[in-house]
């Protein structure tokens, strides 16, 4: 059976987003790197950023992904590295920053329009995307890709279950779909486990939360850059 | 044309919900009571929950609904109710609430298993709720309905808008429609502005940036409990 449907993910797939959340994060391991030793030292801040990720490892399964999570992980970090010194202003300068990453300006990924808009006169697209609802369904409209798009589907998590029941869904076979995205672990690995096929495109940086051990697998596909997936896809 | 197809609402229609967070809103009343007056009276408490409700008011277009949207609104209050005296452990024990609310064991209204039981042998139900993408398929998962459901939608807003695309996604007229809800706002205007019907069943309490002014329309159908609804639905 040939590729009649395309997925594809939003968040470092079509948009920038992780540079956003690193931006921040930066910004909290200055805030806390004086609390951890007189000196705020670069060893200070990377402590505080490691402890971030701690947290949100700790909180994934209760907050999930986006940035609402992300922003009560950081003020947890703040409260357990400060030792509980962390002052109101502090917390304070936190909730801006989520309001800042809430607000930022959706911006597109080189190549993304074009290879959008030529996918779309040959497959049916499907846009598969975790993350807030409303944050995602935001910056979704504000992509200006959504006419392109058959259906959108914010999901909580993406695994094989997920895939299946958009797949389902939509009444579209594995053997049909290919999955395109920059995470191993959310877009190649659960969709290459019910058959279907995976493009890994990589984004320049990875959420330590994304990453996974080993290999990309040999079934999946990898290409540079997005713009090479019509011509990759009309290839295979 | 006959109705066909029943949505159900989640939250305090189902199951639930508004009580924990009054419950949690009375927490937070006491904690800042004392930073609005030495006394920390009631007059200071009641001032302090209005203050959130303004909060939640100001964020809503940006965090929406849900748990985690009110956490952090909880947090930006204990900023500004206190002047920005609040501690870092008067923080802690915020984001402690909000796990705890995360964690509630999911407890349905009396009458909504043998309702929901007897109206999957007679209709297609769908179940429309809206707050944290996560939380709220935890608390479908958890409250033991799910295999009556024909699909479940978790949105974002309950609007007109996002009703069309409910029914048009599931093939539904809103002539073979009739949403049941415990908010007018949400359950029951903007599915009448469709063309379809719809069921208001109060639950004893409604939280603020729910609660609309006015009359209940005179096309909408008013029930004092859900178990009442199959005998309405057959009778109409």
């Amino acid at each position: 059976m040939t590729t009649r449907v395309v997925g594809l993910d939003g968040d470092d797939t079509l948009w920038h987003s992780e540079g956003h959340y690193i931006t921040t994060t930066e910004r909290l391991g200055e805030l806390l790197a004086p609390y951890l030793d007189d000196d705020g030292s670069d060893l200070d801040h990377a402590r505080a950023v490691q402890h971030l990720t701690e947290v949100e490892r700790r909180n994934l399964a209760r907050f999930g992904y986006g940035v609402k999570a992300f922003t009560l992980s950081m003020i947890e970090t703040a409260v357990e590295v400060s030792g509980a010194r962390v002052s109101a202003s502090e917390i304070q300068r936190i909730l801006d920053w989520s309001k800042e990453l809430l607000d930022h300006p959706v911006e597109l990924i080189e190549g993304v329009q074009e290879t959008v808009d030529r996918l779309a006169g040959s497959y049916q697209l499907l846009l598969v995307t975790k993350g807030d609802l409303l944050h995602q369904e935001s910056k979704v409209a504000r992509s200006g890709l959504v006419e392109r798009f058959e259906s959108v589907h914010i999901v909580s998590e993406k695994d094989p279950a997920t895939y299946n029941r958009v797949l389902a869904g939509t009444g579209v076979a594995p053997q049909e779909f290919v999955m395109v995205g920059n995470s191993v672990r959310s877009d190649v690995l659960p969709v290459l486990e019910l058959g279907a096929r995976a493009v890994h495109v990589p984004y320049h940086t990875t959420w330590a939360l994304e990453t996974v051990e080993g290999e990309l697998p040999a079934e999946a596909a990898h290409l540079d850059r997005i713009d090479e997936l019509p011509e990759f896809l009309e290839s295979t």
